[in-house]
């Protein structure tokens, strides 16, 4: 069995995989409740991607078996994608985690990979497993949290309504409409965009946000809430063979 | 002659007006610069819009004639304008006043008037000149501000790039794209919307950021950077008249 940890800035998830198939999962879980599974049932490999923290701090944390594969992703991880990008030491684990469980899905396509976290992210990978990059925008409850906290009038709003008006009737209104059909705009435009490069591209959702959107968006869609921790589990899986 | 002061978070604008027309007019102006301005010309008629400052301290800066029309705008002042909103003492005054600048320039059509500021507001009038509110989101610069604010990793980024790819190769350029291909989508697509509704809405834009977005936007859209300053105009007459 392999395990997969996204440790993110506000919560641990954590993937439990056999022959590539994930059994199960947790979006949330406490390290000392992960702890106590691995002792149950000690794992072969594990691999973690973390957003800050060390992923050696963990590890002891974890208790895990000597003899335990051990991988902690960074950006010089081997990994099955070619990045075409301008500086692939720095590109995010996670942005490039959610592209590999996006070609374990749909080896033979080109993805274009929507994670829906504290930002947003759209990364574009193509048939041959090449990653060209992508863009980033503030999430959905940053752009709330932004007009609180960069204006002096406008109060910290609170999603509500997944259906807003395009016509608020006070500012509580006005700001869920302005994030909400805005972001929904922005999501169908690039989807649109990319779609009109590449006829074929097939669209992966994932990440806490997703939920909220994803039943709005122009179709196909495929959402993925594990998307990074399949990845996750694809890159361990590489690197074991690599070893 | 009469003044229109716009007095915002970043810089005071200032239009000089003579019969309903706009002679003149400031994206930014200095305080002592638009004193001389009166001392040299006294006008009849003066109106401001603060955000926060106070409106009896610019008068007394200004040295105004005792004969001089004051109107310091607030959600009480007349306007022509029906405000169809819950809270319509608590509008924004700037939001209002661009509304009656679009009544200005198309009396008998419904408006759809966008204001690129520190947020980006989308507020619909109907022929009939009835305000039915709107929407407000994060502002251009704001969404770079935010992601550098909230997040461990990102930095602060200008926008130097109008047409940026939506394949970011570096996670400045994916910044940029993220921001500025995700907000051209979102203001192309709530004005689809807005036209989807209203077929014959005839488009404003006004605002600092305008136009960095004005030229990719589906035309026709009438840009009009004055439309706050001639709304303030409108409402000053309308308040002459009353008097």
């Amino acid at each position: 069995m392999n395990i997969a940890i996204d440790w993110g800035n506000s919560a641990v998830k954590a993937g439990f995989f056999e022959n590539g198939n994930l059994l199960d999962s947790y979006s949330q879980i406490a390290i000392e409740d992960l702890r106590i599974l691995i002792r149950e049932k000690p794992p072969e490999a594990v691999v973690v991607s973390s957003t800050s923290r060390s992923a050696e701090q963990l590890r002891e944390q974890l208790s895990l078996n000597k003899d335990t594969f051990w991988l902690a992703l960074d950006g010089f991880t081997p990994v099955p994608l070619e990045k075409r990008y301008d500086t692939p030491n720095t590109l995010g684990t996670d942005r490039i985690a959610s592209a590999v469980g996006a070609k374990v899905r749909f080896p033979d396509s080109a993805c274009l990979v929507i994670d829906m976290g504290t930002c947003v992210t759209y990364d574009y990978v193509d048939e041959e497993s090449v990653f060209h990059g992508g863009m980033i925008s503030p999430g959905f409850r940053m752009r709330f949290r932004a007009m609180h906290s960069f204006t002096e009038r406008l109060p910290l709003v609170e999603p509500d309504d997944l259906r807003p008006s395009l016509l608020g009737k006070n500012t509580r209104q006005a700001m869920q409409g302005g994030v909400i059909n805005g972001l929904l705009a922005e999501l169908n435009g690039i989807i649109e965009a990319h779609r009109r490069d590449h006829p074929d591209v097939k669209v992966l959702i994932c990440g806490g946000d997703a939920p909220f959107f994803e039943s709005s968006l122009k179709p196909p869609i495929f959402a993925v809430p594990e998307l990074v921790l399949i990845g996750l589990n694809r890159i361990l899986q590489h690197n074991v063979d690599l070893s």
